[in-house]
């Protein structure tokens, strides 16, 4: 089934009450899921292994007795992964480490009066786990994106969690990756039973304290599960999305190649395209139709191309105000003054400036994570980054004189909240404390 | 209802595999609100204001036509805060200011490869809502541990809601308090019906992208529930913590009023105090029963330090343990050495060091915020600073020579992945780009 691109319908000039309709996201309701997933965990929760033996019989196929990858498989898999590849995942390795070892973030000690000093330390959160989905092809890129922030970052404990494939094996690239990463307890588990798995612990599977990684309905339902009981999460995950700011100076078949490197992932995939010239839409519409036929999944690109939405409006500002509104994942600036219009977004996940920055330099290899924000959420929440697996801890050292000058006004505040202990654990210490005097008194 | 602290027992030597047990934390269970809770939340989302009027009239007992503060009793309040509360409120803004403007981060530009250029953008979260729980004392300090950094990350839109007094009034404090951070959106709302006014929007209250502050189990239910909605949260919060780690060098004083500070908080706070010395855990068990008698909220701090723990322990080194296992929300270094343990510690909300740091002074005034991670999850979470009002962008910048030296990788991984279109838009770009040079080619 291949669109008539060309006669695809252009949303000329719509009014800004008609947005949030035009630009309206597939509403995920997880309560359907709510039942079976709940079942899952509880399951995993009481029987350990044996249960996620069971769930893995019974959606992968396959009855492991042990299901943790041994370091004859991660051996084995160094030798199958070709010369190409080995170095493409080098060069990607080198690009997304240079990058999130800028994010590495150092805290001043700051003096907030005399005698009190204040301070952050962002410190590693210690056991970590990531989960990389399965399916058709193996998503190395996406094991890099998450185990190169967990390593640089200091994680103690950093565990992988990913489906089995027909014959029981992971992905030999999958396995090569981990080990470019020094990542090697790797388990054979996938959907709702390795969320669980991580979340409480099993006898083989040690308990994390974060979960990362995206996955299908049922892994993202057990994600927001776990997440409000006790473990944390890295971001509600949601269908992939692009979006375009495009002007004349946008060459349209660098536009539709984006546009189908977006819509290829999945029918669920949400493509728009905003520009201020109709001609440049035409052409852009055009231009997919030539280049969808000659790909493998042309199908998946084209379910996913009804759904897109190639938007005219009046000028740039329009432009930057529809997108900011959408808060898309990705967002390509296909526009002659691009670094102008790169500060005027606010809200989005991933930018990529200019003709020459598609969509999947970022995905890949550019340094940046791909792990972004979907579903709008780019408005309160960021990608993937180095802090993400860092918790910050705050220190406070009051030498007595610190104590005597902030102290007052801690006891006035204290009282007017009606907490008297509060007050009485600072009165007793500038009272009772002056034979004690702090090393640091004269700070 | 005073305990027998002398008779107190302590725990001698625990070993190991019992410290789970003893530090084991009541289970909180939101299933039997979410019910209840989720009925307000829909309410809210299809009746808007008048489902708001409904829920406060029946938990309030007080029914609006209006629930926004209107200017003149914001101008009211002020005259009614007498000018040492006043003061003490002024010194609390400025050092809370002054610790959470050292939190700003400026991420540097990273040429990643020749012609790849990357980088991040902190953006402030453009509306913020900010829960000020009522109850019997105005939680003026929780106000300004989010208005502050609400308004130094440079949030445009920041609301406040909480409950109205037995009056219909909100208390001066408060209103004044959000007067000195020029925040006028304030609105008389509590619980559940909160939480959704401001998940969702109504006709009055405007829909934020994030929810902050504490409250009782019906907002904290709302909260987490919004969550997997479409609604980023601050922190899954629950009763609040205090860890003591003590050595010979403590006075048994100072630590009794700390314990004593958190307990008074409520009969469901954790009280902790871990020690070399069983003389000095004796001594505070004698001296809590000194000062607790004297205490106006006696009988909750009492209660509180019925599940409280003085667990003896045999050296430093067990004693970090122990707590980097608990997690404290707080914890106070009552130790000579206090430097070099906080080095070791790893999980932990906000530490105190030594014998003039009180918790009292980091919940008003040292400058750190006093809305931190609870119930272990400082394992996995930081407590509230400038970072958590804004989100972090991406940028990325490749010229045609940056893509040509990146490019042969993506395709590869690409391509690895079966995601053929994401290659296709490296190679059109290598090959039919060669009239069009990027201005910034020369990077």
């Amino acid at each position: 089934m291949i669109l008539k691109y060309k006669k695809m319908k252009i949303i000329r000039f719509p009014e800004k009450d008609e947005w949030s309709k035009i630009l309206e996201r597939p509403v995920i309701n997880f309560d359907s899921l709510s039942a079976i997933v709940g079942d899952i965990l509880r399951d995993v929760k009481e029987r350990g292994d044996d249960a996620v033996r069971d769930y893995t019989e019974r959606f992968d196929n396959i009855r492991f007795d042990t299901f943790t990858v041994t370091d004859e498989e991660i051996a084995l898999a160094g030798t199958q992964v070709n010369k190409d590849l080995e170095k493409a995942l080098k060069m990607s390795l080198v690009n997304i480490t240079h990058f999130h070892e800028s994010q590495k973030t150092r805290f001043p000690v700051s003096q907030i009066t005399p005698g009190v000093r204040c301070w952050q330390k962002s410190i590693p959160i210690e056991k970590v786990g990531l989960y990389i989905p399965g399916g058709t092809a193996p998503l190395i890129s996406t094991l890099l994106m998450l185990g190169i922030p967990a390593k640089l970052a200091g994680c103690k404990e950093v565990i992988i969690c990913t489906p089995p494939g027909r014959n029981g094996e992971i992905h030999p690239a999958i396995l090569y990756a981990a080990s470019l990463l020094d990542i090697s307890r790797i388990f054979k588990i996938g959907g709702a039973q390795a969320i669980a798995a991580m979340a409480y612990g099993t006898e083989t599977v040690p308990k994390v304290y974060k979960i990362f990684g995206p996955g299908n309905q049922y892994v993202t339902a057990a994600k927001l599960k776990v997440s409000i009981e006790s473990t944390a999460i890295d971001l509600p995950a949601g269908p992939s999305e692009l979006a375009i700011i495009a002007d004349d100076s946008a060459v349209p078949d660098f536009v539709a190649s984006d546009l189908l490197s977006q819509a290829e992932h999945g029918i669920d995939s949400q493509v728009i395209l905003v520009s201020t010239s109709e001609k440049l839409l035409y052409n852009v519409g055009e231009e997919i139709e030539k280049q969808v036929e000659k790909l493998p999944r042309r199908k998946i690109a084209s379910e996913a191309l009804i759904n897109s939405k190639f938007i005219l409006v009046q000028d740039e500002e329009l432009m930057v105000e529809m997108i900011n509104d959408y808060a898309p994942e990705h967002l390509i600036l296909a526009v002659s003054n691009y670094n102008a219009v790169a500060e005027k977004i606010v809200n989005a996940g991933s930018v990529f400036l200019g003709n020459y920055s598609p969509e999947s330099a970022g995905d890949y290899a550019s340094g940046t994570n791909h792990v972004l924000p979907t579903n709008g959420n780019a408005k309160a929440y960021s990608g993937i980054n180095l802090d993400d697996f860092m918790k910050k801890i705050s220190f406070q050292e009051l030498t007595k004189y610190g104590l005597f000058n902030i102290g007052p006004s801690v006891k006035i505040l204290a009282e007017a909240e009606d907490l008297w202990a509060h007050g009485n654990a600072v009165e007793l210490r500038l009272k009772n404390g002056s034979s004690k005097l702090n090393k640091n008194e004269s700070i």
